[in-house]
Parts: structure tokens; sequence; C-alpha cells
């Protein structure tokens, strides 16, 4: 069924933030799996670059992430994660489980363009400061609205007795909710603080991935990029609540 | 392998608009199959509001649309249509090109939320006329870069010698095509009669799949609803390129 078992995993995306390449890289990370993080490698750059452009046959990633498994190439954050799953056994089998699965990443996914839209809310082209106004008056209504919508929703799965989104077992999708949590609390940590109070089960969640062994040397080795202001997640103090707010 | 073949398809979404929901009502018209769109029926709407509330077990969708299929219900537009694209013939067998449908299918996605935000850049909780100076930056960006970017993609796919985006037979992505360029046209005609002339491929086939018997009944039909300013894609002549421009 899964082809491709004993090629490498190569994972192509900017070298300098986390980013949507994040996601797979914790997914890797969690399974214990080799991969190569291509663009962070000498000529790397370049290799990831030829590879976006249009080819005779076949479909070219339109940006990355993009995976490559011996002769699959695969892009999307969300594309990814569901054909990598199976093969690092981080989701359940059966079909049921990984359509409910790649949904929760999809919202995720939705989730992200809003967080990236806060700072950037009129051209991912122009400069932060170029659309300061626009981004001041987006960032209150993700921030009343849009995030507590979606945590809520995430948070209303984990209600009942299960410990991970999919339920007793943690999956993929326990591992991108981590990363969502940890970068609103980087780039909102006033926000996120009230947040914490009303998704206490996402909280939970979030630690409990943070303290598994793999993830814990992951994040605190070189190979965890730091935040940065030119990521998704990015601390413009002015665009969050004021403190205590 | 694919379970639940004899279950009806319910389809779930928003009654008034194509929207998101367009894509998954021009999969079922061009395979022929019986589908119910359920929030257009009498009650259907408290249906679909009743499905949306947290379960105890499970994952409830956080937006419309979504599928039910027997004990199967699928949320996300481009999930849905991994689902029903095998059951539909509407996808070559075989992983490889279940995953580049879907790469293609998530783009158009992203896409789609790029449309959606040219009109509304601030909140899709306030209405038009109270972001319509965001708006309008942001749908010159729209026009200038980023339709020409994934139009261009999209393109670039089409050359050589193949008529459909995954090849030599018509797939669901070629129906999802269709809907953009159909969309946009409405949309932003004068952007989009400038863009046909450097994507003539792609017109090219959004024609076809125009002339295609099933899909042809089906947008003369009562089933198509028409666009209108409430969905993703709305005529604000103001945000369009001016005439000829």
């Amino acid at each position: 069924m899964l082809s491709g078992m004993s090629a490498p995993y190569e994972l192509f995306y900017w070298p300098e933030i986390q980013g949507r390449g994040e996601f797979v890289r914790l997914a890797f990370e969690e399974a214990g799996a080799t991969y190569v993080d291509v663009a962070r490698k000498p000529g790397g750059m370049n290799a990831m670059m030829n590879l976006m452009k249009p080819r005779s046959a076949g479909v070219s990633p339109f940006a990355p992430p993009f995976l490559r498994h011996g002769p699959v190439i695969v892009a999307q954050t969300a594309n990814i994660l569901f054909y990598l799953a199976p093969r690092l056994r981080l989701v359940p089998q059966g079909e049921k489980s990984r359509v409910a699965a790649h949904q929760i990443q999809l919202t995720i996914a939705d989730l992200l363009v809003e967080v990236h839209d806060t700072h950037h809310p009129i051209a991912s082209a122009l400069y932060y400061e170029e659309q300061k106004a626009a981004a001041k008056k987006r960032s209150a209504v993700f921030l009343r609205e849009r995030m507590p919508k979606y945590l809520g929703w995430l948070e209303g799965i984990l209600e009942g007795d299960s410990s991970w989104l999919l339920g007793r077992r943690m999956s993929y999708v326990d591992l991108s909710a981590f990363q969502v949590i940890s970068g609103l609390s980087y780039a909102f940590p006033n926000a996120a603080a009230k947040m914490k109070r009303r998704a206490p089960r996402l909280w939970a969640l979030h630690r409990r991935v943070e303290e598994r062994p793999r993830i814990a040397r992951y994040l605190a080795s070189p190979r965890r990029l730091p935040f940065n202001e030119s990521g998704i997640f990015r601390r413009y103090p002015e665009l969050d609540l004021p403190r205590g707010g």
C-alpha cells in the first residue's frame, strides 16, 4: 500500500522561518524519522527553486513547503501530512480517522491564513509598516472573534474524556495544535493568556506535546528555528490586546 | 475499500450561494450522481445547524460545506472532493494522481480565500461598505499579482499536450478550475478579459467543461444558483480593472 518506504524524506521549505514547514518538521521529529531539511543545507535553496519551475509533465509545487519522497512530490502542508501520517504512524488506520484528521488540519490551515493576514491584510508583497492601520483593524477582529471561534472549536473536540484530538492516541493534528498554541502565545501573549482560561484542555494538550521526549529534545535543538518577524506568527505588540485585557 | 457505497450523498451548504459548495455540486453533476442538497430542502437549514453543534464523540464540522455519507461526515471542500472523487470516478486511481489532484484543489482553495478577501480584507463579519478602502487596495494587488500567479501556475500545468490538469482524462480539479474561471469572469470581467489572453489553455478548458452534456444541463437548470453579492465571487465594478485596462 505505502509505496516508497525506503526512499529518503526530503522537505523543501524556506530555511529561516518555522512557517508552514514546521508542521511537517514536528511530525518527522515526533516519529523519530530521518529527514533532510533540504533548503537549510548548502545548495539547497537552488534545488528548491528548481523543483518549483514548470515541468513538461506533472504538477510543480505552487509554493513551499513540499516533500520529495522517491518519485512522488507532495505540496501543500495538509497534503504532505496526509501523505506522511500513515507512514510515520501518526494517525489511526482507516478512512474515517484520516478524513477527520485531515478536516482538523485543513481548519488549522485556514486559521494560519487568518493569522498571517493579521499583519498582512492588504498584500504579502508589501511591508507590514505599509498596512499597519488595516492590520490593527484586522487583528482586533481576529482576537475578538476568529481566534476564539477556531480555538473554541478545537477545545470542543477535546471535551468528554479524550486527551487527544482524535481520541485516545496522539496523532499529527495534536502536533499541529501544539504549534498553533505556541505561535499564538508568541505573537499575541496577552490575548493568548486570556484565551488559555477559555480553552484549558487545549493548553493542557500543548503542554503534553511539549513534554514528549522527542519533541522536547527537538525544541531544545538548533533544528528548531526561533519564532521571528518573518514568519506567520509575528510579535507586533501594537496588534495584541493590552496587558490583562 | 470504498465503504458506504450504497448510502445517499447528503451535501450541507448555505442554500443561497454557490460558494464553496458549488465545487462539490459540480462533481456530483458531472458524475450523474444522486445527491441531496439538504439545506435547500424544507427543514434543511435546521438539520445543517444541528450537525455543526459540538458532539460528545468525534469532530463536528467547523463550517459548511460538509458531506454526510452513511456514518461518515466529511468537512472542508477539498477533503470532501478527495473523499468523493474515487467513488464518483473523477480522479485516476493511485496515490500519486490523488496527491497531485489534491495539491491542485488545495491551491484553488487558497485562491478562493484571496478572492473572498478582495471584498472583505478586514472582517467577514463587517459589511463590504465598511472596508471598501482596504478592499480597493487588496483587489488591486490581487488582480496585478496574485490572480496572474495562480492562473499562470494552472496554465503552466496545461502546457505540453495535455487537455486536462491531470493529463489525458478529465478529473474533478478541472471542474474546480472551471468554477474559478466562471467566478473570476463574473466578479472581474475586465481583469478576466485581460487574463484570458495570458492563459488561453485555461479558458479553453473552461469552455470544454461548460460544454460537457451533464454540466451544460446543470448550468441551465434551477439547481445552479446564480452568482450574487453574497458569495465568494462578487461583482463590485469599483474593484475591477478599468475597461480595456
